[in-house]
């Protein structure tokens, strides 16, 4: 194989998991095979859809069950969980928050709902996810710690918050960042959106922070349509959690009184239902992602030029998104890579544009950030769709 | 009757649209029989139930056709709604809002979220929303127009938009309010959450501000779960709404490219084929709820101390929720009246509290307020669930 045949042999690869020539392999398509249509349809029987229902629970104790944490909120989407998530560790207007600057553009319009600034730190090639090695490097230059917190010599402004994100599942190195928020006063916000089935040393992610966020969009690896939910192991902040998302609104039978500023980010009942069915089949999606994981890593070893992203060693990942890395000489191919597969019926995409690059986030402070800037030429996500994993046995 | 029996006959008339001693009368229940059910599981058994699908945009027509606005846009509430519709009309932060201190709390909390600042307005006993007429008084008094605006004379601020809410259902006396505006420079956002299938003066309500907000929450008129909708006139404003509920990303076949800080708002598919199914469902809906408003009247005509609110003489209203307004004298009988009847099964409440008397917005600038005041103590609303039209024929 020559290196200008790489698009073709890649296409080629995925084309092996097509049932039929005319199958369209989506990046990532949802799973309904066992009681999703119960739940929704005893919504619609009972007129239950809104913000009234049992499902709403039974969504938010599932989560809790299943990853761990003590309190899980269920709000209408990943970025409400984030928005609410940077509030409750006390992010304020002016103050800076340190996201990567590979991430989902979620992450940072979190921070800017607050009035707050996205700070960009790099990535690390091992997790594709915030490089906490380099980033305690980093403030050792510009940070100072006061009893007020931390704070950024040379904008004068106030440190608040960290959130790194699990990038398509794949937990970042937690220990290190931990150790950095805790000398540095730092509170830790886990954007675990991605993450959901995904264990950094054992342990649920989105339990080594403060709070976390998930997220069940369309794409995700269950979904209730539109969906998030906050995690955390601090009641306080759990009921906290709850009353910001629902219009903080006072316990009353009839009275309507807010005691502050609150959100309109409950999940509706019709949604949480098809959560709770999704829940059910968590473990067998994450089953089934990571043999087509399996599969992707045995096929990939074989061709030069590219590398199947597989997890770091201290993790166990969910797999949510598949990608390859493409070695620094081929990403000259990544563009016809893109271009062939998806007229070929398989859909692939690169990695979101790097935030520091977006005009509205172009004068916000970063650090060196050369390899996010190598990893978002190189990095090309493939087929990940659970049922996939079936066909790769 | 004494008067000291008012709660008891209140009720008593109350449990007649019962249909067995055991119902619960709900404040207002959604109704399901039509296509609820097929849309619904379309969306399951093909997997579009997210951000992809055709739901969205067939629900965006339906209410494009039903309301004569030349372009809506779902969105995931109705609070979401009138946040984009403020930052549509070019609210900014530190500019001044005037809205009712009668209305339910997104309409502060929009105002909140562009960091700009409520401004309340008293209410007009006739229309239970803001008063035109007092506001033209008020802004002679306290504003003065400038090229770059309106300005509040004493607070220094911009003066920006006027956000009347249709309270209930019934349309507020808009020409007036369109002159204000006129000759403020002000830009009229309407808060039609309550009010699909009302018009003013023949023509729908969010059809006379440059943006309205709809909103599709389990107890409106029609229900997504949880949504809501944009409506403008003008296309560019239409593409803009659109655009900054998405994310704020540039289509492009596989880049993510985003030009500014924008919102994650959009309806999922499987909201929208609810909404679909409820739209198909509206003209039924407005005349069964058209019927028991009917007899609510003739009921209550015959009740001293008491008023059945009605539609004003310049609009149709969907009477989504039915109100009555007790005597000044009968006030002291309100809470007895809440407490028998949610005892006995029938559901009512008082109005919202006012906002500005809640401790986040007690310090924003207010107008007299008194006529908000009074309806505050006498308003309580009463079972509407379209349904209950059908038995009070």
């Amino acid at each position: 194989m020559t290196q200008s045949h790489l698009p073709e042999t890649i296409v080629g690869i995925l084309q092996e998991l097509k049932s039929s020539e005319k199958e369209f392999l989506a990046l990532h398509e949802p799973s309904f095979q066992m009681n999703e249509w119960n739940y929704v349809k005893e919504c619609l029987d009972t007129g239950w859809v809104s913000s009234v229902g049992k499902y709403v629970d039974q969504f938010e104790s599932m989560l809790q069950e299943y990853t761990g944490a003590k309190r899980a909120v269920a709000v209408v989407n990943g970025t409400a969980a984030l928005h609410i998530s940077l509030l409750l560790v006390g992010v304020q207007a002016n103050d800076e928050v340190l996201i990567p600057s590979l991430t989902f553009i979620a992450t940072a319009n979190a921070v800017s709902y607050c009035g707050a600034i996205p700070h960009f730190v790099d990535s690390q090639e091992r997790t594709l996810g915030l490089d906490s090695g380099k980033l305690s490097s980093y403030l050792e230059e510009i940070a100072v710690v006061r009893p007020e917190g931390c704070f950024n010599k040379h904008t004068g402004r106030r440190i608040k918050a960290v959130v790194p994100m699990h990038t398509f599942g794949h937990p970042i190195e937690l220990d290190t960042l931990l150790e950095v928020c805790e000398r540095y006063q730092i509170e830790l916000v886990e954007d675990a959106a991605e993450s959901l089935g995904s264990y950094y040393k054992g342990k649920h992610t989105g339990n080594w922070g403060k709070v976390s966020a998930l997220s069940f969009n369309g794409n995700k690896i269950i979904t209730t349509g539109g969906g998030g939910a906050i995690l955390t192991n601090d009641q306080k902040l759990g009921e906290m959690a709850k009353h910001l998302t629902t219009t903080a609104k006072i316990k009353h039978q009839w009275a309507f009184i807010h005691d502050q500023v609150g959100y309109n980010y409950r999940l509706p009942n019709i949604n949480a239902a098809l959560g709770c069915a999704q829940m059910e089949s968590l473990s067998f999606f994450v089953e089934q992602k990571r043999r087509l994981a399996e599969r992707y890593k045995d096929v990939f070893a074989k061709i030069p030029g590219v590398t199947f992203f597989t997890e770091p060693p201290f993790a166990k990942s969910n797999y949510w998104l598949n990608a390859i890395l493409l070695d620094e000489a081929m990403t000259c191919y990544r563009d016809e890579l893109l271009e062939v597969s998806n007229k070929a019926g398989v859909m692939t995409r690169p990695v979101w544009s790097l935030l520091h690059e977006l005009p509205m986030y172009k004068q916000c402070p970063k650090m060196d950030l050369s390899v996010a800037l190598s990893l978002e030429k190189r990095i090309v996500n493939i087929p990940s769709s659970s049922f996939l994993g079936e066909r790769s046995c």
